[in-house]
C-alpha cells in the first residue's frame, strides 16, 4: 500500500506547489496562473537570468534553488515528467531583464527536447538570447573503464554546484557568455556516484518503481530509479564509501594538492546521521590522498521523494569556483552565508 | 532486517559525531576529547551562553542548533539516551563567558535529572550561574479536554522556536534573567502535534521500536516512539491536518487578529512535497480563522532517524518574538537571513 501524506494522487503536484507559494509569499510567485512556472519576486535589472526545470518529486531540486544568488525561475512538470516548452518559455519571458537567459538543467532527453524548443521560441518570437548548459554528473550512467563522457552522464545532485557557481557569477554581474563558461566549468569539474537502498512510489502509479531485496543495495541507481551498475549485498558503509570514492576518483583525476568541494546528498529517507558517517570516511580518504576539502555540504539536495540512499558529489575547485561556490545565497529552500575569510 | 548505511551499531554515534567535526571544522569543536560535548568555535565575551542536550538520533536536533544567533554548546548521549551530568558540566564550563548559562532542553525525566545535577555542580564547583527552561510543546502527551499542562508536555520540534528566540535574545545582549524570560514565553506560546506513519530502528536494537499497520497512522506519537493518542486508518492528509489543527487550536487559543509562526517538521523519511501539501491546508485553515501567518518554517528540524511522519508546531508571536524569531542565525545545520522589512 502507498503510505503517503497526500490527498488525490492527481492533485499531488498542484497542492505541493500551492503550499510552496503560501509558505513563501514574499519570495516566490508563479507566472500568470500556472503554478508550474515559478519565479523569484526579486528581479535584478541587467542581470543575466538563470532558469532550470525538470520533473517534480526531487525537492529541493529544482525549484528550491530559485532565489537570491542562485536561479531566477524554474518550471516543473508532474512527478518525474518534464515541463512543457511553453512553460519554460513563460518563465524565460518573465525573468529576462535584457541581459539574456541561461538554462541549466539535467541531462535527460525530455528536458533537452523541451528546453531546446523553448530557447528557439524565445529567440524567434521574443528576441531573448538564450544559452544552455546541460549538466551531467552521474558517472554510474557512463561507467566504461575510460573517463566518463559528460554528454552521456545523467544529471543528479551535482547540478547544485553548477547552480551555485553560475548563480553567483550572474549576481557578480558577469555577462551571459561568462556565466555560461562558469557553468560549463562547474559541470566539467563535478562527478557524482549514488546508491539506493529502497525505491520510491510515484503517487499516480501507487507502487514502488523497482524491487530491491531487503539485504541489497543498488550501486549507481538514477534518481528516477534508472538501473545502476550492479546490485550488491548491503555491508559496512565504510566499504561502500570506499568503492564509491574509488569510482569517483578514477573518473575525475584529483591528486595531492588539489582541492574539492564535497556534497553528500540524501535521497529522501536516509537520516542525516548516516550522511555524516559517510562524511567521516570520505574526509579520511581525501586526507590520505592529500586532497584538500574546500567545504562540505550535507543534507537533502536532490531527492526521489522517500527513496533511501545517498550520493557523493565532488567538484574540483580553483580560486574562481571557490569564490563563487562560497558566495552568499538566499532562497526559501537554500541559504548560505559567505564561506571563507 | 535493519537497512542502514552504518558500520558497527556501537560506533553509530561516535562516527556520526566524528563526521560532523570533519565537515564543519571552522565552526564546531568538542570539549577535550569527548565527541559528545560539542561547542561553537565562535565565543562571545559577556554574552549569556545557551546550552542544550539530549539523545542522538534526532538530527538536526540537538547539536545542529549550535552556532551564531542560536546555541553555544550541546551534549548528546547515545541514540535516544540522555548525556551525563558530567558531559553537560563540561560544556557549561567551556561556554560560560561570565554572563551565566541558560539550559534549554526537552521535558524528559533523564534529561531533567542530569541537567539539574550539572547546574548544581556548575554553581557549587565552578561558581557559574545556571538557569534552566524545560521545553514541553507536544500536546498529545497531555490531551485531557482541558488546556494542556506544560509541565506534562514532552519536548518535540517546537523547541526550535525556543532556541531561536532565546538565541537571538542572548545575541542582542540581554542578561540571563531576560533571556530566560524570552525562552519561557516562547515555550508558553508553542504547541506541537505530530503523527507517525512508520517506526524507526535504533541501531543497537536492530528492529523497529513499535508495530504499525500498513494502512495505519499513529496520532500524537512521540519522537522516541512513545504511544500517541490513538491509531487511525490512513486517509486524505487534508482530513488529518484538519484534526491536528483542531487539537492545536483548542489547546492554544488564537483567534482573529492573532499572529503565529508555523513549523511543519518532517520526522525523517517524509518527503518535503508532503510537508508542503500539509502547509497548503494549514495556511487555508489559518486564513479562514483570520489568524495571520508570520512566517513558515518547513523541513526536518527534529527527526527520529528514518521515521515517516510529520508534526505541526504553532507559536503565537508578539512583536518581541517576531523580532527574535526573525533575527539572523548561522549554524552549520541551520541558516536564516533576517526575516521582515
Amino acid at each position: 500500500m502507498m503510505k503517503k501524506l497526500i490527498n488525490k494522487p492527481e492533485d499531488y503536484v498542484k497542492e505541493m506547489l500551492s503550499g510552496i507559494y503560501k509558505a513563501h509569499p514574499n519570495d516566490l510567485t508563479c507566472v500568470g496562473d500556472d503554478l508550474h512556472c515559478l519565479v523569484s519576486r526579486h528581479k535584478h535589472p541587467n542581470k543575466v537570468a538563470l532558469a532550470t526545470g525538470g520533473g517534480s518529486g526531487h525537492l529541493p531540486l529544482f525549484l528550491g534553488y530559485v532565489g537570491e544568488g542562485m536561479l531566477d525561475g524554474c518550471s516543473v512538470g508532474d512527478v518525474f515528467q518534464s515541463p512543457s516548452a511553453e512553460q519554460m518559455l513563460a518563465v524565460t519571458k518573465e525573468i529576462d531583464s535584457g541581459a539574456g537567459v541561461l538554462y541549466i538543467y539535467g541531462n535527460y532527453n525530455g528536458d533537452i527536447f523541451n528546453f531546446d524548443m523553448a530557447a528557439e521560441m524565445a529567440d524567434m518570437e521574443e528576441d531573448i538570447r538564450v544559452e544552455s548548459v546541460v549538466a551531467g554528473d552521474d558517472i554510474a550512467s557512463n561507467i566504461s573503464g575510460e573517463l566518463s563522457d559528460s554528454s552521456k552522464r545523467r544529471g543528479v545532485a551535482g547540478i547544485f554546484f553548477v547552480y551555485k557557481a553560475a548563480g553567483a557569477a550572474a549576481s557578480e554581474g558577469m555577462e551571459l557568455d561568462q556565466v555560461k563558461k562558469v557553468a560549463e566549468k562547474a559541470c566539467a569539474n563535478t562527478r557524482t556516484m549514488g546508491i539506493a537502498l529502497s525505491a520510491c512510489i510515484v503517487p499516480r502509479v501507487g507502487k514502488a518503481g523497482f524491487a530491491i531485496g531487503s539485504d541489497e543495495i543498488e550501486v549507481g541507481m538514477g534518481i528516477h530509479g534508472e538501473s545502476g551498475i550492479r546490485v550488491e549485498k548491503l555491508r559496512n558503509v565504510d566499504s561502500i564509501v570506499d568503492d564509491m570514492m574509488s569510482m569517483l576518483l578514477a573518473d575525475m583525476p584529483v591528486g595531492e594538492g588539489d582541492e574539492v568541494a564535497l556534497l553528500v546528498n540524501g535521497l529522501g529517507s536516509t537520516p542525516l546521521d548516516e550522511l555524516y558517517i559517510m562524511i567521516n570516511r570520505i574526509a579520511s580518504i581525501l586526507e590520505e590522498k592529500k586532497v584538500k576539502l574546500f567545504h562540505t555540504w550535507s543534507g537533502e539536495y536532490a531527492t526521489s521523494m522517500e527513496m533511501a540512499g545517498a550520493s557523493i558529489s565532488l567538484c574540483k575547485v580553483d580560486s574562481e569556483l571557490k569564490r563563487l561556490l562560497g558566495a552568499q545565497a538566499n532562497t526559501p529552500f537554500y541559504k548560505q552565508f559567505k564561506i571563507g575569510e
